[in-house]
Parts: C-alpha cells; structure tokens; sequence
C-alpha cells in the first residue's frame, strides 16, 4: 500500500521530476546504489516533499546537498525489533537509531503489552505516529508468553481485531506459541484465522520437518530466530523470509552470514530483535549488521538489498527499498559503502537533524505506577529447609545465552533455611508478582552468575516483566527490590544495604523517561557496579531478566515457582 | 493479501500438514525447484485445499500422483495480457493456456473497454469468477487510447473507481497516456490520484531520462514496452519491474534475455501481451518464454524466479510463486527443467484437466451487435481525385513490427478517382467508424502488404476497433466488410466478389464464441487465403490491426482520417 496523492501533489511531482520547477531538495552529484545491479552511479537526486521524484540526471532545488564523494542507499529497516529493550521510549529509539540510518522499523510492543495491554499498544501507536522513522507497530500475538506465569494482561484476537487496519499495523506480532499452533489451541487458531489475510511474524527456534511445514502453512511468514545456517536453509526453502539477528543477547550473524548470496538475499532481512542503547552507541544498529556482514566476505549488493528492498517488499512495503523515482525519500549517505560509514541521513524527504527530533509533539507516558508492590522484608525470599538435604534443580546459564540447563545440587542450609552459596556458585533467584494480581514469589537457585556480595533486581523479566532479583543473601534481595520498587521500575544493585547503582525504568517498569544518552551513562555505572560485585558476565541484567521467559529451555522461574520448559509444567 | 481462513479449515491445513491426517492431494518423490537457491530437492508435496502444507517430507493423500522423474516449479504469471487478442472468450484463453503452466494472469481488458466500455469490463470479472486460473483484470486505464479517433465508450476514473475493491484487481491496467501524464491532463491526474495507494500499470516505448522520472514518480511502477536492453538498465534503475514480453508480433526476449540474471530477477517478470492462439498451440504460452531464455543462455534459476515469484511479489500476490506450504497449491509438474516441458498442472490444488474446463458454469456472451453499421458499397471508399498528381502521404509498413514509415508517392488517378497501384504495392487502406456514433469513413493508402487481388477486412483496429480494410479495388472492400458486417465481427478475405476465408468474432467483434481449436483452424485457413493473394506478411491481419494505433510512430489512419502521430494530429 503507498500513500494517497491529490491531483495537486501529482501535479508538483511531475513538474519537480520533469525538471519544470526546482525541486524541494536535491542531493547534488552523489553515487546512487542500484540495488537491482549493485553499480554505483553518479548524479543528482531530486525530492519532492516525502517522495524521491528524479535520479540519474541534474537537478536544481530550494535545498541542495552536497553529495560529492557520497554514496546514496536506501534507509534501513529493522525488521523485528522491541523498542522497549533498547530500555528507552519509542521517541528516544526514534532519536538514537534514525541518524544511524535506520529509517523504518518493525517492532512488536509485546514487553509493554505484557504489563499494561491494549494502553501499551495504544501507547506504542501514538508514538508511531509522531516519530520521524516510520516505526510499524505488529499486534503482539502472544500475551502472555505461557499460562506458566503472571501477565500484567492478557491479549485475545477480539483484543487485537479493532486495530488490523491501523495505519502503523501490518498484522500480528512473533507468533511464539509454536506449540498452541500445533496443539491447534483454540485461542491461537482464532488469532490466526483473524489475521489470515495480512502478515503474521514467527519465532520458530530450531522447528523442523513436519511441525515446520504445519506452522508455515497456517500462515507463519518468517522467523527471527534462526540460529544455524542448516536451519535456516530449511525454513527459506519452505518459504519463509529469514530475517538474520544480531541483538545483544542473541547473535546469529555468524552463522548465517553464508547465506546472504545473491540468490537468497531477496529472502532475507536484517533484525535486532533486543539491542542495548550501549551496543547500538558503541557498535551501531542496522549499520552494525550490515558492516558486519560485509566484514564476513558478505557482497555490499547482497547485505544492502537485504537490510532494504527485501525488508520492505517482504512486509508489503512497496513504496521504499530502492533510491528511485516513486519511492520514499529516505536515504542514508554513507562515505563508505563497504564499511556502511553514515555521513547523514534524509528521512521522510528532510534532512535529519536534531531539532526534527526536539520538534516531534510529546506522547504522554504511561505505566507510571505499573509496579504493583508493597515494600518487601528479607523474610519473603526465606526458604525453610525442609527434610535432609536432598539434590535440588538449580538453574545453570549459559553466558552469551539465554539457553539454560537443568542441573543438580545439595543446597546448603542454615537456621533451618536454604541458602546461597557462594563457595559453589550457588545464588538464591526470586520473581515477585507486580502486577497487582497475587502477589506470588517464586524462588529457587542459580548457578553461572558468580556475586559473591549483595543483590541485583530487574523489573524487567521476560515476558511477563515480574521483579526478577538475584542475591548472595536475602536482606539485599529486599534491599534491592524495596528500591525498585521506589524507582516504580528499574535495574538496582544493592552491597551490604546499600544501593550501589541504579537506572529507573518508570515507563511500565520497562523504559526510562530520559534521554538515551542518560541511559548510556547509567547502564555503564551499573555495569561497574555489578562487575565490582564479582560477576564475569558481560550483560548480568538481561541475562537474568531472560531466566523467567518459559518458552526458552530448559529450566526457567516464574512468579509461580520453577518451570521446566522441556515438559513445559512447574516443578 | 492472502485469503481469508476460517478456523476449522486451519485445523485441517495443521493437521495435514503435520502428516496427523491424509492430505487432500499429496504429489510423492517429486523434484521441487527452490527459488530461493536454485537446487532441486526430492520430496513429496502435500496440498490441503487449494493450499500446499507441506514439502520435503513423506505425505500420504487421498488422490497421490506420482511425481518420480518430474520437477515441480510454480505456476507462470503472464504479468500482462490482453486476453482479446488471443481471439477466444476468457474461458476459453483459460483453456488454452492453463495446461501450458500458466495459472495466473494479469490482463487489461481494454480492447473489449473500447467497445463496449464497463460492460466488457464486467464481463471480464464475471469470465474470471469462474477461471480454473486466477485471472486478475486491471482497470483500463486510457480509453479511448487519444482523441484522434471514435471509440465506443470512454472511462473516466468515476467509471473505474467503483472497481477499485473488487477481489480481482489490483489497480489500473497499462497507463498509455505518457503525454497526458506529462502535461498533468487533468483527467489523467483525476486516474493517477485515485489509484496512487494501489498498484498501477505502465507502458512507456523510448521513455527515458526526466520524462521517465516523471512517469514513475506519478506512480507508474512497471513497463512491457521496453524494447533494448540499454532502455531496461535505465527502468530498473529507475525501480520499474520490467515485463519481459514475447507476444505475436512484439518481441523482445532477443534484445532483454541479457538483463535477466541472478542480481536483476527480482525485477524482472514475463508477459505476451499479445499472443494469438496459433503461436500459442504452435510455440506455447509462458513455457514458451522460459524455454526461449533458457535457450539463449539464461539461469534456469533466473528465468523461473521472473516467471513466478518475482511477477507475483511485484503485483502483491504474496500466496504464490513459491513452492512451499502456505503457498497456493498452482504447480507446473515439468518432464525437464531446461526446455521446460510440461507434464502436467495442478491449480488451485487439483489436476487440471478437460473435466475441469467444462465444469465451469457459463458466461453470458456480450457485444454480439457491437458492429452498428449499415452495409456499404464500392462508392464508399471512392476516393475522388482532386487537381493534378502530387505526392501524397503513405503508411508504410515494417514487416513484424508494428512502427510505421511516413512515406511519399505520387498517387494513381484514374476515372476521376485516386486508386491503388498494384505495380508500385500501393493499396486502399480505410477505416469504418462501426460504434453506431457519426459512421466516419478514414481514406488513406498504404505500402508494404503486397496484396495483389481482392481485400482483407478486420473488426479489429487497435485500441478503438472500428473496421479496417485493405484492398486492391472498391468492390473487394465493399464485399469484405459487408461479409464482416454480416458477421457482427471477425477477419474476412474476400476476391472477386467472393469471400474466400473468414472467421467470426462476434464478442464486441474481437473475440470467437467457439473453442480455441476451431479459432486456430479458422486463422490457417485466413493465413492461406491472403498468402493466396499475394502478401509475403506472416500476420497481415494483425499488422492492419495496429494501422488504426495512434499512438505509435509514425503515419497511422483511424476513422477520422490520416494521422501523423509526431504531430499527435490528422494530416
């Protein structure tokens, strides 16, 4: 679908393509990507309001941009993306990613819809409709994650329906509940059976074979999470479009670089699914992919055409994707082609600048108060030892991963109470339910982290988003969340008491208020803080915030205890 | 946009799919073309409906056809047809190509638009509810074709946009008026403006550089009219899809079969735009243009993606040109890759064969009286001589081509009256307004026919289709087009007083109301009759046809009289 134009608008577009007026703005003698033949070739690019109206010859405008020594290509889409991890608002994701040349972005508000639904949509909508990217917002398919766990909301297809024909919706969200689409789930076939005739995203790790085909021929488009290249040459040869991630957490990027030929390029796409504002300031967003690719032997053509011809015709996007006549004036100059360098950015036909950020009207926040949670003592993650001592299930990480394993181990015991220890490794793990539901605490141990003083707690545990707080003994577990829950949301580390670093996360206990680059700076305190605190692990809060996602293996917490994945029920 | 599902038939497509129930169809031990890779896998392939759930797995079905020794690829998009010149209905188009491999075609209705305006369009939708084929009918966008002659309806975009919606289009058929969309017509801004959100159709012989910047920009995204491979390297710079087309007369896989590798695919479809059914029974349909590239050195790979997924992305038909579950179950099941021999087709999820074509319920014919014109005689093409001998303007023909010479001679006069030369092969050409409008005769001569006795008469003229005659005396004239006349419509050869051949197109006077195979008989028989009277022309009929198009260079005639169509003007 393009965008409406008036008789007059068409008028003023030829008139600026035919060279008969001056142009609204041309970026003068500049190299032009052909994203059909990977030539570069030079000469003018003339725009008229939001839309490309001429290249390849000479043009004169009301603003001319020099381009000489520049290459022209489309701007990037992010093909799945959740703002909210990049722990910023949608309008602060717009201003970090769009001057790095990431001009379109597919995102599912599933963190936000997981603690406040429909408002948290409707939040992301608004949002979506102010930001100078064009941010698409997909209806999140699976809220909550599992029936294993406490959502703040829960999301059915009568929910989702009235917004199918917004103009920022392209249809539903990673559909995650693979096994409620095999197990023909009721509520997953209404989903799938109400958006049938428009896009529906996958998340399918590791599907194969017959329960592949069922989920792709129910209407499944793509999967973002692909991890090998067998895999993945799986699901493209049964038509899924692959779209290749390089998050934070999960880095897929080397073992699929081999696939991004010439022949499958048209089939594959770029995607940060969860990336940190400290790796996307230190490495770049979608520019990082596409460097990276590049710097595995990746064809520039290939890479490019993924990151933005393929990304959008893939979603339906058929007005951007090439720098040519007809097509959306986003661009991004880059100095260099193969090192993906961006010298500016043009987005929506204008210049991007820091007042068209200070420009943009303000969205109201919401979820202030989503932190639904009395002050907690050092006796609510009390585990009284029941018995002798007997093996526990103790939940190992994997560092780099969100993969974990089952393991086993003797807990040791005082005062006739389980406790951490911190000899072996052997942390007390708690989620606490904030949503205002139950109030339920699910405790258990960790094994991988290596504190060996005070507490880390997270309003941010996915999907459900309950408090997730690991510790060395139970008064900073309490330390740490009592803070938390001062902040109405956020990342806490507190040693022997007292709180050694923090970041408020008020927007649904998810998202910060302030600017990215504030963020940045608190991530960076709180790294320190937690390194001081014994930890080799490079991202110890996501990390832990994924140990209660029950649809990743193999052991996993909840608000409601621990769940082991592989048979998908508490322990 | 797929098609909608309910959801006990996604339960059935999952439990198919999933090998849990017997597929409806399963095609077993089949090579399956990988569009993504180009490789060919061994598999079955397994169809639930009208839908593939499976691929690359054991399946077993209620109907199971064996596949050992076949390779199955998806079934051909011709991306631009016009169904009219294949001289049969819809129906019987359908039942001449669909075992050929073409499932899908995208056709613009204009010829028959020309006659009778909506109501041939609506016949054309009423054909395609029906099609064994998805047939999609674009909305002709330039009728009449310019103002230089007298059509039989005009549509204006209030006659189109009632048709915007309707499940069968996807925007405006072929956009002709490139001088309308340059000088911003207002009746064409009125057309661009009101399908600018949908998809729109081009036709854009020679245009090039700021001209061709305009076009596009006005929202024209495809081009059949490219003729050198250099004028295609600027479109699909330029981001046109390029309609690669082989019809009848226009051919121009020679001078584009270069263009079509792995890089530009994408951008890339075939068509025949015209293509009569001796061609088709005697070359083949799409098969045809596979083969043909193949045959010049073209990527299996590459000819198929343009053939079938790229065509079908391109137009927004994201249900097909895969095969791969979720897609729609049109297969081409080929006995050899290279020459791309059919063995047999499968649309819409089941064999096709004889039984399915006369299953399908009937189309009321339409225009059986759309050749409004009172029998003439010998007199009516008198042309009286005026003053002495002086050089008059002649069409010339080019054999095989439908671009015509201005050319010069100085006329033969005898009785008072200018008369054909059969020594010099200057014959009588005129054009018959035959739309019950003012009944205006155009007058001119024309070289290059050959013709030695007798005359050839059509109720084809493009795009207005009044009657066109040829001949070497007045008499022959008057006794071919009285015959057509008795016809309602068709090619008629007539010597002596006698008729010697004809074929009767009394559907708006352009199309058979008989099966494809007595058409084909009735064109051999036509094809000799006129070889009989002397012309060394393949396709005299068809090159008469395009005398009446002013819209192409360089001397035409319409029935308002010679036209120089550099000027854009009568003589």
């Amino acid at each position: 679908m393009r965008e409406k134009l008036s008789e007059s608008r068409l008028a003023d577009i030829i008139d600026q393509a035919r060279g008969k007026a001056p142009a609204d703005v041309v970026v003068k003698s500049v190299g032009i990507l052909d994203l059909t033949s990977g030539e570069v070739a030079t000469g003018d690019i003339a725009i008229a309001g939001d839309r490309i109206v001429g290249t390849h010859e000479t043009y004169h405008g009301a603003l001319e941009i020099d381009g000489r020594g520049l290459v022209a290509v489309p701007g990037f889409i992010d093909s799945h993306v959740h703002c909210e991890s990049t722990l910023v608002s949608p309008l602060e994701f717009d201003r970090c990613v769009v001057p790095r040349g990431t001009t379109t972005a597919i995102c599912d508000p599933h963190e936000i819809c997981n603690v406040l639904g429909i408002t948290g949509l409707k939040y992301f909508l608004d949002c979506a409709a102010v930001t100078v990217m064009d941010l698409r917002v997909q209806l999140s398919s699976c809220v909550p994650a599992t029936h294993l766990e406490t959502s703040g909301a829960t999301l059915e297809a009568a929910d989702l329906l009235p917004f199918k024909h917004h103009p920022k919706v392209l249809g539903l969200a990673e559909f995650m509940n693979v096994p409620g689409v095999l197990a023909k789930d009721p509520g997953v076939l209404a989903k799938l059976a109400a958006f049938s005739d428009v896009q529906i995203d996958g998340h399918s790790p590791l599907l194969s074979s017959y329960d592949l085909n069922a989920y792709i021929a129910a209407g499944v488009r793509n999967c973002h999470e692909t991890t090998s290249a067998a895999e993945a040459r799986e699901k493209l040869a049964k038509g899924m479009q692959i779209l290749v991630r390089e998050g934070t957490v999960s880095k897929d990027l080397a073992a699929l670089a081999e696939l991004i030929t010439t022949e499958r390029a048209p089939f594959l796409s770029l995607c940060t699914d969860d990336r940190n504002p400290l790796d996307i300031a230190e490495e770049g967003h979608v520019d990082h992919l596409i460097r990276a690719a590049i710097g595995r032997g990746v064809r520039p053509l290939d890479v490019y055409r993924a990151a933005t011809w393929s990304a959008a015709r893939h979603f339906g996007l058929v007005d951007r994707g090439l720098v040519a006549p007809g097509q959306r004036a986003d661009l991004v100059l880059l100095e260099d082609l193969a090192t993906c360098r961006v010298h500016s950015v043009i987005c929506r036909g204008t210049p991007v600048t820091p007042d068209r950020f200070r420009a943009r009207p303000d969205v109201p926040l919401v979820g202030p108060d989503s932190v639904k949670r009395a002050p907690v003592s050092a006796a609510t993650f009390r585990m009284p030892a029941v018995g002798g001592p007997v093996a526990s299930p103790v939940i190992g990480i994997r560092p780099g991963q969100i993969l974990t394993d089952r393991r086993e181990f003797e807990l040791a015991v005082r005062d006739g109470a389980v406790v951490a220890d911190l000899g072996r490794d052997l942390l007390k793990v708690a989620v606490l339910e904030r949503h205002g539901r139950h109030g339920g605490v699910g405790l258990g141990f960790v094994t991988g982290f290596g504190i060996t003083r005070g507490a880390i707690a997270s309003s941010i545990g996915h999907d459900s988003h309950n408090i997730c707080v690991i510790g060395c003994n139970d008064a900073d577990m309490a330390t740490a969340v009592n803070r938390l829950i001062a902040l109405r949301g956020g990342f806490v580390a507190a040693v022997d008491g007292n709180v050694t670093a923090e970041l408020a996360l008020p927007i649904a206990g998810l998202m910060s208020d302030r600017p990215f680059e504030e963020v940045e700076q608190g991530l960076r305190r709180l790294r320190a803080a937690v390194a001081a605190m014994g930890t080799p692990l490079h991202e110890p809060f996501l990390q832990m915030a994924f140990l209660a996602l029950p649809v990743i293996p193999h052991l996993r917490i909840t608000d409601r205890g621990l769940v082991d994945v592989d048979r998908f029920a508490l322990v």
